[in-house]
């Protein structure tokens, strides 16, 4: 029996709030029995994994609207086939493109030498044949938007601020603010390039690449990263006086090019019209094989949503597996899919993206409707003996779903370990060799089991909080 | 009092054989107090990596008989006076010169996607605008060398043979007979070119330079490395069916190019004529700034020699710091030396060599007369507190020294720990942020004890086993 407000001190009002929700939903013995079956499944399984070989082996880079890409959606639907997804079709829409022909720079003057950069996406080109310009080192990018105006005159912008190490990649939010930002920032202070240290953790002569805006904007000057090596290398230079650095970026754009989304389902049964999406992207950067960023994501939710259909008896609701376009250069797949289905999407109960890498999922956060974290809580239940933590109620999806959520469709956000994502991400380094089976497996374990309870529970994952009668 | 050989069983023999060496010298209580004051000083010492630091910013990458190694002379000659060494002087020669212009590599066909190569120093150029050719793969060079004449006819041989990391760089030996014997095995059995997985222990996409002969001859065939994961790339592409390469090699070359010696001296007094020499490299490949290999040579040896330089009393031996040139291409720094000091190599009682990194020194070898060894035991002893442990006497000099070793000088190797260091290797990645900072002051710490106690001791490292006499 519950004691009025009126009798209860802050203290206690706090500690009785758990017990005000509902208790956790009795889980059918049966559902839960199947989701611990798939997850054994998922960590034997190998479908993932060979999917990902085959993708970042057969087709390799694949650049947002490049041939690449175009090859890769192909691929990816012979692969669905064979995988016996019973629906598998793409979505179409189209990009503006961008892409890098050369990219080189060097210090000039009295210490000769090479620099290791990568053109940021939606950079400009400089003048045929490269530009020579002195560079002024800031150490963040408010540090170089308090430049007075001309002062830059001339001049290359250089922000060498690094990036915090996370395990949630919770550093990458600061440390991209300055690859978003350095273009507009130079350009309002007369510079005529602008260079930083690459966003990302490690310290080989891999540069990060990485769009200069997340719309796909064309920047407003050449635009580059350095190698971390590199930027520490300016910096011991500028200690000892004026550094002089030749630049030369020349890109090729194109109004429009053709991008897609690759979709395959498992079709449900009693409940077919509610969806349960998984995601994760096709596309990747141009200098590695988009290994961890994000083929695996890809084998992750393909082999996760294979498993479930090669279960005797589908799940009542209908699971989507989306393999977005174009994630990297400005989101599009996850707008274009968004404005494709934006009459339906309340009819998506669930959605779920893995582009993280291929580290283990060490935590399962929601983004529920207030009344429907009991069953946050009996999800969290399960995944448990796979090594995963409950997380809080504040998801709001990843890069493509995040329309999604801000639409108002239930997220739920697996979230990987990504401590050494930032190694890797965006370099020619991303590979396959980089991704751990047992990881990789016991994400596709996860996966299987959070969307089949998902799509056969029937649960309702926008549940508003019910009123409390208050026994007064 | 000795049995008489007669009545010596052989496992007594063994057993009794240390006892018939001389007894560790008593080394003079204050040499030994100097030495020890030398490694607390070299533990604090910062003069090592201030060398290395300058000689990797301000120069850069310095290939053989380039500008840049042009440059790292007259670099190298201005420091050493400033570090107020008595003598610093250059000895010139000769090489042969190659350097790389263009190199690029593509999968070509069904599955086009770039491949990260370096070519081989040697490497001839391909035909102007590359060849397009069919790989070959073998897991060996012994596998290639066994082809038939004419097998490869318009093929290009791919060798995929993995190297094995150790501690003591003995993985080193057999992974590189792949890199001298490739394009000469390649060309036997008629093929276009030769490509080889890197000669290296990382898997990041940084191909690993190298030459093709210790001699710095140009080879007969283009030749390049791949990155470890590009070689994986296409040992996969590989199992799928034929795999064509697009592959373009330039190379400029010279028949004589400029380079040198550079020599500083701690001057000796009573044995001034008595030579302890102690060298590293100042060359390095082109694609990092020579960090590791071997600036932190450089700057470990100077460092101790400056150590010495700075005592109110000087040794009785001269020390000789040799900053050998172009090593990488082909041992012509230790050549032009041996060669100009052929009639004085009798008065080089020691010689050692820093070029291994700059990883803590584990082990301390010698290659001594089996008559001094005691004074072998007698360094081991002094150096053990530094982590120091006493090896054999197998020690012959590393690549500069030992055409020295080979002339019968005593060689001592102070052996650093190369777990890590053919992750590095000859690669891009080879930059100052690599080194560790205590690791290296340990080195400076050994190499000031160890010489000082080679310059002042007077002992005689080439010192022949006394007959014995056998009481009987
Ligand atoms: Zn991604
Ligand atoms: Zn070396």
């Amino acid at each position: 029996m519950m004691k009025t407000l009126a009798h209860l001190t802050f203290a206690g009002l706090l500690a009785a709030a758990p017990a005000m929700a509902d208790p956790a939903p009795v889980l059918d013995p049966e559902i839960r029995a199947q989701a611990e079956a798939l997850m054994a499944a998922g960590l034997a399984d190998d479908v993932g994994l060979e999917f990902t070989e085959s993708l970042t082996t057969e087709i390799g880079p694949r650049l947002a609207g490049s041939d690449a890409e175009w090859r890769a959606r192909q691929w990816a639907m012979i692969k669905l086939k064979d995988l016996n997804f019973q629906q598998a079709y793409i979505e179409s829409f189209n990009i503006p493109y961008w892409e890098r022909v050369t990219e080189t720079a060097s210090v000039v003057g009295d210490n000769p030498q090479p620099l290791l950069i990568t053109a940021l996406g939606g950079s400009t080109s400089t003048a045929k044949g490269g530009i020579d310009a002195e560079i002024v080192r800031f150490t963040s990018l408010a540090d170089l938007k308090s430049a007075p105006a001309d002062s830059l005159k001339g001049k290359i912008a250089f922000i060498d601020e690094p990036m915090v190490r996370s395990q949630d990649g919770s550093g990458y939010g600061a440390a991209v603010a300055k690859r978003s930002g350095c273009a507009a920032a130079a350009a309002s202070a007369g510079a005529e390039a602008c260079l930083i240290r690459s966003v990302g953790t490690d310290s080989h002569r891999l540069p990060h690449a990485g769009g200069m805006s997340r719309e796909g904007a064309l920047g407003v000057l050449p635009a580059a990263a350095l190698a971390a090596p590199d930027a520490d290398q300016l910096a011991r230079l500028l200690q000892r006086g004026p550094v002089k650095v030749h630049l030369d970026i020349q890109a090729r754009t194109s109004a429009s090019a053709a991008s897609g989304n690759v979709i395959a389902e498992v079709e449900g049964t009693s409940l077919k019209d509610e969806i349960v999406l998984i995601g994760c992207h096709l596309d990747s950067w141009d200098l590695g094989t988009g290994a961890i960023d994000d083929a695996a994501g890809c084998g992750i939710v393909v082999a996760a949503a294979r498993l479930i259909q090669a279960l005797p008896a589908k799940p009542k609701r209908t699971i989507r597996v989306v393999l977005y376009g174009s994630e990297e250069v400005g989101l599009f797949g996850g707008k274009a899919y968004a404005a494709a289905h934006a009459d339906d999407l309340g009819k998506h109960v669930l959605a779920a993206e893995s582009d993280f890498g291929a580290g283990r999922i060490w935590r399962l956060r929601t983004g529920f409707g207030e009344g429907a974290l009991p069953y946050a809580e009996a999800m969290q239940d399960v995944l448990a003996p796979l090594g995963i933590i409950p997380g809080n109620n504040t998801a709001t999806g990843g890069s493509d779903i995040g329309v999604l959520g801000a639409a108002g469709v239930p997220i739920a956000s697996p979230d990987q370990d990504g401590t050494d994502y930032f190694d890797l991400h965006h370099t020619a380094d991303d590979t396959f060799d980089k991704i751990d089976p047992d990881a990789f497996r016991q994400n596709v374990a996860a996966y299987a089991a959070l969307t089949y309870l998902a799509a056969e529970t029937g649960w309702d994952f926008r549940k508003p909080v019910e009123p409390e009668t208050i026994d007064n």
